[in-house]
Formats: structure tokens, sequence, C-alpha cells
């Protein structure tokens, strides 16, 4: 039976395309439950999670993801926050100070969590047949979706997930060896022998070449330096997740 | 049969004992390909694992855990890292910029993609019949760790899990009520009325109850913020995490 759980988690892929099947509220429920579930720091479940399942307001929100379609065409998006809101207002009326919840340990504490229960949430929805998609642009514009989504002072979004039943089926994409990530009782730093060991595999698959010819690149690292993920957006959008952090009073 | 999976993450629990039997190579590879099969940003997978399995050195490790015997009992300890310079190195021998992947923004992406990996593993193991334990107490230490695992520049502790054979089954933690973490469209703000109502059955526990008296506080929010988890402590290893991500070069 266990096979199962494992066959999941080893052939999953990421599913950008759903169909139009909307999710049960009792399968949503399960996902749920299966994200507060795993674990959290002290049992003290510093996150909150916002659905969106408005067709207008998930319109809306994927502007905010540079207009991905997963937004708009999955019934239900997931946005992950770091939480000490709740947690805060509590120790408050209970004459226990958690002001020190407000730093810099708690929001990567808070983080975590937060993932640690979406990934909990990515599992679940993967066995009972949706598929998922993480959208790493929640950090890009968090100040102006906290805003849409009227998150208050000590409310951060972490990342955000699409979810849907597939309509589509991608063949698993490529990973690194797993001696290439994996170090066994110390980091063994990596020699350029390594580093080409390690990428040159990537680099000769024929996705890889076509991504260096279409993007005009000499190679497959600059693909991602260049195009993308670029070194101004990194400055710009980590300074302004930084600033926002600061704003919602996370590094006091 | 996917029932399975579901009642697995459903009914899963914190292990922090364990029985004497090693974990086969096998089994640990099938989890860690678990790990780096979940979804990661890019597919640029910034992350390493680090496993510590040397009887000794894990006695030595545990130091950095406050001494928390799931680190020396646990056959395999792994400490999951944000990691740029893997990718970095890899850039910089095809001349790609990858300068700006060192900043604050990547710090957090590169979380975010080491938990995701982690609670993967953890689905994985828990699927496998282990159990496994995360340790916060990670990022207190972060350089005293980073040094003990040989970290070069550019690469972090995120979490630690300790993996291992149950030999207990202790009860299903409480968790808040779903509707106390979830928000449907936005974030509804909680009133007074809503936290007493959240908090007040998690503080009727006997289990709670028991907390309050033997830390002599007042209240269950008091025995975090005055035992547990206290300012202190949160200023000054929140103070220590910052220091080290600058030094790992991640605030620049």
């Amino acid at each position: 039976m266990q096979d199962k759980l494992i066959e999941t988690l080893l052939n999953r892929k990421t599913i950008r395309k759903y169909t139009d099947k909307q999710i049960d509220d009792e399968v949503l429920n399960t996902i749920l439950e299966a994200g507060i579930r795993a674990s959290n720091c002290g049992n003290m479940q510093v996150y909150s999670i916002v659905i969106t399942r408005d067709e207008q307001r998930k319109k809306d929100l994927a502007k905010f993801h540079f207009g991905q379609p997963m937004v708009t065409q999955a019934p239900v998006v997931m946005t992950i926050c770091a939480d000490v809101n709740r947690f805060g207002k509590w120790c408050n009326q209970r004459k226990a100070d958690a002001e020190s919840y407000s730093n810099f340990l708690w929001f990567n504490i808070a983080t975590v969590d937060a993932t640690i229960a979406t990934q909990a949430m990515c599992s679940a929805a993967e066995g009972l047949g949706l598929g998922i998609c993480y959208l790493g642009t929640v950090m890009y514009f968090a100040k102006e979706i906290a805003e849409f989504l009227h998150l208050p002072k000590g409310v951060v979004p972490i990342t955000t997930i699409t979810i849907g039943y597939p309509a589509e089926n991608p063949s698993l994409t490529e990973r690194l060896a797993l001696n290439a990530v994996v170090h066994n009782e110390v980091y063994k730093d990596y020699s350029e022998e390594d580093i080409e060991q390690i990428y040159g595999e990537l680099e000769q698959l024929p996705q890889s070449k076509r991504y260096v010819e279409e993007n005009k690149q000499e190679n497959l690292a600059q693909v991602f330096t260049n195009c993308r993920y670029k070194k101004e957006d990194s400055l710009l959008f980590g300074g302004n997740y930084l600033e926002f952090i600061k704003e919602q009073g996370f590094m006091d």
C-alpha cells in the first residue's frame, strides 16, 4: 500500500494546465487538514492560508504574478503566509509579551513552517489526483498581494500555489544527480571538474540547447542570469521584499 | 490505494524516540529522491542536504541543538541548507553573472525550496514507516553548525530533521481548527472574541493546564513567552542569524 505514496512523490510533476472541474469542499478540506497536520515550531502555527476562488479576484491576483495563466485557470489559488498576528493577539489578551515574535528569527521560523504546511498540502493534493504549481512570484509583489488580500501587520506572503485537476501530462523534469546535492558528514565543496560533471548532463539535453538558442545566449547558465532571473530584478524585488518585511514589523 | 497516502499525511506524528534499527541505503535514497523531485524555483535546486550519521559527529552536532536526545539517537540527521554556492560556481565557469543570487530575495527563495524538499522527504520517510522530527534550533546556532559541516559562503542551514524507526507512538497533537488559520478571499482579522474562541479550546486541554502549572505561569500564552520562546532568546538568536546570513553574502 505504501508504494502508492512513494510513487506519487517520486513521479510528481508540476501541473500548469487544469480542467474546468472544480475542487469539492471535502477534497479541499482534506488538503488543508494535511497542511496543518504537518510539523510546526512549538505547535504555535504561525502561518495563515488565504484561498482565492472568486473568478474576478483570480484575474486581479494574476496581475501580481506576471499574468501567469495558472492563476486564473486553476479552481483554487492559495497564498500561504507567515503570520504572527494571530498568536500575538492571543498573547496580548493574556498579558504575555509577544513583541519579540515579530523579529527576524521568527520571520524565518514562520517562513519554514508556512512552507512545510504548503508542501504537505501539495502532497495531499497530488495524492488525490490533483496537480499543483508553486508561484515564487509572490515574493516579488508581496506588498501588493498583501494589500489585495487585506493582510495586517505581522503577516507576509511566503508562497503561492495553484491547484486543479490536470489537463496536461508533462514528462518528468530533469534534476541534478543525488550526489550533486547530498553531502556526507561534511559539505564537499565543488571543484571545477565537479561543476562540469554536474551541469554537463543538464547542458546536453535537447531542451537546454533549445533554451540557449531561443534566448540567443552562449550557454544555459546565461539563460538564467541574463533572461529568466536577471540581476536588476533580483535587486529590485529583493529590496522591495526586505522593505515590506520591515513594514510588517519583522526586522524590529 | 490513495487513501493510504492521505491517511499517512493526516495521522502523522512527530517522533522523538527511535529504535536501534539503521536506515538502509536504498530507503535513504528513496527519501532523498522524493526530496529533489519536489518543486523548486526555476529548477535551479539552490539547496544542499548534509547527512550526519557518524556516532561521534551526531554527539558533537547535538551540542548545537541544546543537547536534544533525538540528534544522537536517530540513525540519520539531515541539515538542509540554502545553497547558491554550487549554482554560482557553475555561472562563474560559464561567464554568467550570478552575483545577484546572493541577495535577500534569493535567500528567501532558497529557504522555501530547501523546506519544500525537506517536507517531501519527511512525507516519504513517514510513508516508509519511519518517524521524523524537525529541529528549529538549527537557526539558533547556524554559524556554529555551518562551521561544523564545513559550509562555504553562499550556504546557510535552514532546517534540520532527525529520521529513524519509531520507538514511541504518541497521540495526535492538538491543532487549531481549520477556520482559525484559513481565510476565504481576504484575511479576516481576529476580534477579541475570535481569539477567545480559537485559543480557548487549547487552553482547556489537561496538557495545557499541566504546562501552566509546571511552569508556574498564569496562562498558556505566558508559557510560550516567558519559558519556551523567551524574548531575550529571540533577540539574541535572531540577531546572530541575521549576522550570519550577512557573512554568508546574502544581504549584499
